[in-house]
């Protein structure tokens, strides 16, 4: 049984101080709904993300409804009331959406299809806390036609679209989300999904780990009866790292956030477009001939540098490792320090998951009209709180874009005010959370089915052979034909025909 | 002096069909206020270009005052009322926009440094009729910082930025151009800036040759001042060829569309960002491993085909060219018919200036959720037209976006209708504006300095030498630092050390 | 019919000096046999270039013979003895050459089956001075094939390859070559094929011009009977400029140097390749991470540039043409001087036409180990000259590369003395040379069947349809399938549905 | 302390069919004369490979002397002969080496500079079989500075550059090693580097395990002395592996082959500049527009398509691993059976690590002149083996290229009779062989200097660190300026200032 660097993970990793405040960090965003979350992209949110001075308000909005969901009295189409969402009449809006994103997630319909004769799960009874978007409702519709019971809330209080929500609901689903909830409306939420008369969950799907939290909290006692979590986010996952660490995780957990297949799509591949896409949609700049700094060649700076030499720009790169380092002079990016290119360049991205990597003094020798973004974790890397002070002017140009200026008129074009650029201005292709959704199924499935004693208290990555399995469902997308072995061959090299075909070390 | 192709221009070459179509179409854009002409898409229309729901209201619309501004009085704060503009008063957000496109534009910024001494327009009085936008605004503010006296009028009835025009008129140009014009507002307006008491144009700056086409019908006198006509579109180039033909021309004119600089930032260098950007937008797909048939390998095409191989997609060709076709399968693209690939394309782009490229037939044949999309000449390429049959079901899905559905339910993604997309659904850099935007205010230079004699009634390309500083004014933009030949190599190399530096069949 | 600056090539062109020298250059090289040719480096020399272990020696070499072929007795199988070559008994070996070169040169092959009914030859006189190689080989059988008559002597007294040359004695071509020719023996050989006894040549193949001139000199009466003359390089299309100019052309000659697809693949196409080919067979180097300066950007300087960025090096570029500058930047290399790299870079590359790019100044300020190589014109562009002083040590360590050692220690690494890397240490491939043989075929097929009138005393491009034949019969080779206009898309393009596809100043 | 799949390497791991196999042929490299082993293309080899004109043949050749060097009696420039090479005399020549490749050596040359001080091998007695090339005299002569006593004899009978031996020799160090020795001189050698009067050696540095065998078989009682063995290639490490799961290793072994830099160096990295440059050597063909399937998408695949794809091919994939397939599509490579493009391929390049991936059944399929090469592991990839039968003609066409002619006269170009085209036609950059033996100096040091219990009897990686410790001694190569944390940051990340930078399981 493939099982992740148990050890490191449940007793001698050092946790790292951004990890602990990144998860701090989490919990604000679920106060704060000026900000957003990481999954809160979805195809309309990014439409308004893309619009600066409007509101995409004639579809999104519900400013002309101020009544909370809580207040109203709302009934499906089939006289079904369990759910609460912000308008249910929005549900045709959000089938379309989810109809959209059905063309795109292939895999998930491919499950659906092999799912006609057996459920796999078929008794599972799957509390959910996730972003609320087309994709989740793809997800979520997917495990109901493999046989499972849902309750879902969001994990967000600014990412759910209403529609899809109401969608959702309209289908039967008891869904309990709507954008621009309070925290008091998230916890709520998220009690209603299992505090339940006479159902009591028996899977968790979390995101974040707030309900995981919620349930140790509220209902210890549910653990009993549920099968495992499985946990796709960074916080989530450490935070059960530290439940492990610290002897008190009760179920099997899965970290589906370090699957090969969903690493790669989440950063390499989709960074690459991401970056393009992001510094287009604000500021309209022109690629070819542009110098560029990507500070941190990790698989984002990898995707970012990839893309911004292929469009023509001049690209270096600083780092701290240097087998990183190696690999940015073999793959053709002059390696420097920040301050030895910082007068010269045009935009300054951050991909190290490091904090004040761009500082003050960097910002102050900048030339007028360089762009600084940040593409790599939260929003520590550009060290934003030190251009809050009185001798600089911010200008909001349009959304997403600060120019601030100096006294004698230079102006840095900030994006996203240092948060997520990838996340903030640009969207996710349905692609990549196609891959998540894929795997976050089938890593229920596989909790859910284990023999006794397959898993036990403790974090798993998935099986090697279920991320291969994640892959081989997305081939089809590409009309992709994949060879299989001969007998012959798969004895020579001493493999199985169906897989895992790498030891668990390989790099891809 | 540099003259190009005179003979073909004014008599031998065969004018083909869609010349004379487009020709047509240009007129009908003036009048449908739907539609959107080459140069709408500055910062702040793109942005309303990507909004799919809403109308970027509250800051570009006058929704607000139905009034004409024929009909309003409106004075600057100068007390100045020579202009029609939608409204004085957003003079302010439209400088905004000007200052920033300031930045890009380093080219006529330093024009205007070395202006300072010498005002080589000096006595220049100029009618132009272009799109008014920030970029516009930047070109015309340049020609009055040169000595210039101007009057301008829009070329498009739709793509006037009215807060740029009020900006433009808070500063004192006479200004005739709103959003939303009727046809006779619009010729109005061209009247009002050359039908002037007391004032007199001697230059012509037109894109699409209305102006021109105005004065020659209604004040053919006025050609006895006018010491000559810079034309930047097709069209208009392609009137000014039948005038010269027709031996009509009474003034040189110079052809700015056919400068290599231009051609190849048009067209190539452009084009590779904004495919990807257009696709982005719209469709927010993933380029990875999709499979693109690019319909024509021409400037265009090449473009095309760079930026989305390198993105890792698999990209088809098709041409009518072999020479072309040999480059596209040195450059590693499978050149093909486009019956060949029709099936199994995710994506299908035009890039051809041809007609009919896109079938109904391969319309039919195309697999579900394939997107077809045009980035060649006008709206010819796909036929579009073709669709419009009772069986097939139109679906907006955003703006810019159809779902034309067949009765089996298959999806065909169509964006902008046929149309250009990297016109409706993309920006274009400024960078690129600032080329063109130079290129025209040298070839005023050129024409209102030139000694008697140099140019005769005949239109002309930019001399090489021109187009050449056209480039080395935009090579600080990139920190690029030119060579200079010593005397020794000038003269081995049998070139003038200032250039030009190559002959003119040179290919770039 | 299609004429190429007719006015500038014979009267208004000034001629640059290097091509002055180029041209007295190119004589010196029939006169040293230590200096290597154009078209030296067929298959065969490359062969045992790559061969280290085996004994290609054994049949290209014929040390073993000192007898000179003029003072020998050969006859070939057939009793023919109208041919002076070194070794009869070398056919075999030759004919196993010409038939691996026909199978990369598929359009020589396909013209031959087209001229199975009619022989567009018959009648022609041809004789040729070209480099005698394997693929010069197909050329002169595909005339024989097309009903020519050929006569053929070497353009270069080291280049020929003596078992092709024994090849085509044996198959009956009076062929007057060695390896290794005086120059006596050089005028000799070419006397042999103009010199005959009851034979006139009505059409000349030429490349470098010695033949011509030779007729001019000798039997000037022959040109009454000629119909043409095709020359292929830059040096002999230089002299018949000169002829033109100085009113002594008395046939019309076609310039096939500057056809585009011949342009293309000789320099952007084939120089991506042939500058890593070089670089690696003299050094080994790896590329990656490797800082390069490029000297100049036209087409050469592009194909290595793409191909060094491509590999992973760091490219620099230097440029005196503001045009180029700006394309360079564009495509996303730093436009610097020379001086602001050359202390830091591992690789100096030389594409600019031009001499003295690389002085004594910039060689002394290398660093260690620093690579210099040129690909550009002639021997000029590197000051070797300025190297061969006393406190330099030369140290040739292997074939073409010689380490220059400075008093401190320094080395810089000199490829091939400066002369042209791409001919010096790597081959041409088969299927470049197939493009240029074709266009050769064309151009004499043309001339031959010229109506009276088409062409005059003056030099001529090849007409752009039959440079877009030439594209066309190599498209097979890539399975390349052509779209053909329908007769309604002709009509609305203005265009022939066989083209010209393109006007004369479109820039590919 | 950092141990690498402790259970899986020595108790869990199936070993698969072909490591064995590989074994067992590796012995058989060492027997006959006629194949080439790995590290064999070293500077000298490939520099008489490269050069066709001059005559390196006169000093590598020793056909003139037929004496065995075990028959002669030889001194060096001191006296000592404690040595046997082929002939002391060409010292001088091998010195010359040695200088060219310290150059590109930095890292080693770094290593001594900072053993100035403190010896860290004193004491040392290393006994070395590996590869004997420049690069290893470059190793060789580090071990020595920093203070260890070597001996060393050859890992393959036909590697030997025999000028290095003797330079070696003539400097002091006993080498006992000829190209072209005999099994029995073979191990002769070997057992003159152990079998010595007085010495007795503590570390062992081996490459294919032939040293270790050699005197785990004759003196078991030397590894009671011996403090560890640092083995470099697949077959010896496999070999430790399964010494270790049968309980007989006795000292601590470090696995220098699958470190990071050593991995990504030699795979993706150097294949990505060889296949090139073995194809080019071998067939002189034109990269640009040819069809190519490369079978299998690991490192070594990554890089091959990489470079043909840059170079204008148009390459497919096949592959097994969905997730390696996955990443082919997203990196723009169709994915396919081989079936389905067999037919119409130029190329076809093996980098599976299988058997029988091309069939004799593909071989029949293929077009006429397709070239089949190899780039993975050992010759068993095409199933050369079954194109010897009697309908099929061999003919040797250059060293390394046979054309298999089909009874209908189609050919098959086959390189290296199917073994690996890396290694048999195109060189191994030293730079690559630089990491590889600062790697194996690093891992002899931190053996040599390990406290007492830090390495039990059991395969050990190489701890990251060091490996990062490699690949920041090769940065100064690039003159790449590595970035250092500041406190502050290495406390966020929870890091070490000085590394290790990622976790074990990081993928780079």
């Amino acid at each position: 049984m493939e099982k992740w660097d148990g050890n490191e993970g449940t007793s001698a990793f050092h946790m790292p101080e951004w990890m602990i405040q990144f998860a701090d960090q989490k919990q604000e965003f679920n106060k704060r709904p000026t900000k957003i979350g990481r999954r809160s992209l979805s195809r309309s949110i990014s439409q308004s993300s893309t619009d600066s001075y409007s509101s995409a308000a004639s579809y999104t909005d519900s400013s002309d409804d101020e009544t909370s969901p809580r207040d109203k009295q709302q009934k499906n189409s089939k006289g079904n009331s369990d759910f609460c969402v912000k308008n249910i009449k929005q549900a045709e809006f959000g089938r379309r959406e989810i109809e959209i994103a059905e063309q795109e997630m292939p895999a998930l319909m491919a499950l659906r299809k092999r799912a006609q004769g057996e459920k796999p799960l078929a008794g599972a009874k799957i509390v959910g806390c996730t972003h609320i978007t087309a994709q989740t409702a793809v997800l979520m519709e997917t495990l109901g036609a493999l046989g499972a019971q849902c309750r879902w809330a969001a994990c967000n209080i600014y990412s759910t679209l209403n529609e899809v929500a109401a969608a959702l609901a309209e289908n039967g689903f008891p869904v309990f989300a709507w954008k621009g909830e309070s925290e008091d409306d998230f916890w709520w939420c998220i009690d209603r999904c299992v505090n339940v008369e006479g159902w009591q969950p028996n899977m968790i799907l979390d995101d974040g780990g707030d309900l995981t939290h919620w349930i140790y909290k509220k209902y210890p006692n549910m653990f009993k009866k549920i099968k495992g979590i499985v946990e796709e986010s960074v916080t989530g996952v450490h935070r059960l790292y530290q439940l492990s660490k610290a002897g008190k995780l009760c179920v099997p957990a899965m970290n589906v956030n370090d699957s090969v297949t969903k690493q790669k799509f989440d950063n390499l591949y989709c960074c690459r477009e991401s970056i393009l896409d992001g510094l287009k949609r604000t500021t309209d700049m022109m690629f070819g001939g542009k110098q560029v700094v990507v500070c941190g060649y990790g698989e984002v700076g990898k995707g970012c540098c990839a893309a911004l030499k292929a469009m023509g720009s001049i690209v270096y790169v600083t780092e701290i490792d240097p087998i990183c380092a190696l690999q940015a002079c073999m793959d053709g990016f002059r390696l420097v320090k920040l301050n030895e290119v910082i007068r010269q360049v045009d935009i300054v991205i951050t991909c190290t998951g490091n904090k004040n990597v761009v500082t003050r003094e960097h910002l102050d020798r900048m030339k007028n009209s360089c762009i600084v973004c940040n593409m790599g974790h939260s929003n520590t890397e550009i060290d934003v709180a030190s251009l809050r002070t009185p001798e600089l002017t911010w200008e909001r140009v349009r959304s997403q874009v600060d120019h601030v200026i100096w006294p004698d008129g230079k102006r840095i074009v900030l994006l996203a005010e240092g948060r997520l650029l990838n996340l903030s201005c640009s969207t996710v292709p349905t692609f990549v959370l196609s891959i998540t959704a894929t795997t976050q199924a089938l890593a229920l499935i596989e909790l859910y089915n284990a023999p006794e004693g397959r898993y036990k208290q403790d974090v798993y990555l998935l099986p090697k052979k279920m991320d291969e399995y994640v892959a081989s469902l997305h081939l089809p997308t590409f009309d992709a034909h994949l060879t299989e072995l001969t007998d012959e061959q798969a004895k020579y090299l001493g493999l199985n025909k169906n897989g895992p075909f790498k030891p668990n070390y390989y790099r891809y």
